[in-house]
């Protein structure tokens, strides 16, 4: 079982510690009574998901000793305009670094992580279509 | 629309930057080719559902002038056993401190937010089952 302890401090900050022993801050914007020192809430849901399929990706593209040299993940949410906002649409576009680097290889590693490895998107996916892009950027 | 980048560094460290331009390391661990300097993606849902849950609660309360001082929020889950491991359930334990504070308005603060408000457990429960409980300490 994972766990995690979110701990009030003053106006909306709190502060989140799980199972790997790191602590990141979290805070509410100005105009809801917080003091914005840290990312929303909502906004690690994106950070989460860009996160575990990058290192999906990352790791594939490394076993099928694929020349990358850098990962860029771009991830757009769409949340429904009534209460409570949930994310209904998720968008991620991958930017993969490398010269040589294969399309036909960035593709299943996207693949892979999507439809097999990634626990971020099979959680997310139960509210939010996801969907994906990607480019290839030889420099 | 919410966005968020998501970059990749070395090893399988990864750092994500949203809206509000706070930005968060996530790493593996050791075992998996990363260097643990920074949570795992899968806890940050944990802890987006601790902050955004824990935020409602504490606003709620003081509209309503509940002399709350603290509020922990742990959060345990249950991933599925096979790939992609997404989680299938989660409990939250709300832990409010405050001398006087009232049991009744503690729980209409949680079913407040867990019914209406709280946009990452809308979001989380398209894929977990999610139940909560609490206890008040008068310290």
């Amino acid at each position: 079982m994972a766990k995690a302890k979110i701990t009030f401090t003053s106006g909306l900050q709190f502060v989140g510690e799980a199972d790997s022993g790191h602590a990141v801050v979290m805070d509410g914007e100005e105009k809801s009574g917080g003091r914005n020192s840290g990312p929303r809430p909502m906004e690690l849901l994106l950070l989460g998901l860009g996160g575990c399929t990058g290192m999906d990706v990352v790791s594939i593209l490394r076993k099928k000793r694929e020349p990358v040299i850098g990962l860029e993940v771009n991830v757009n949410g769409i949340m429904a305009e009534d209460y409570p906002h949930k994310y209904t649409q998720m968008e991620i576009e991958y930017v993969v670094k490398g010269k040589g680097v294969t399309e036909g290889g960035v593709k299943r590693a996207i693949e892979l992580s999507m439809e097999k490895y990634c626990s971020v998107k099979a959680t997310l996916e139960g509210a939010a279509k996801i969907g994906w892009s990607c480019r290839i950027v030889e420099e």
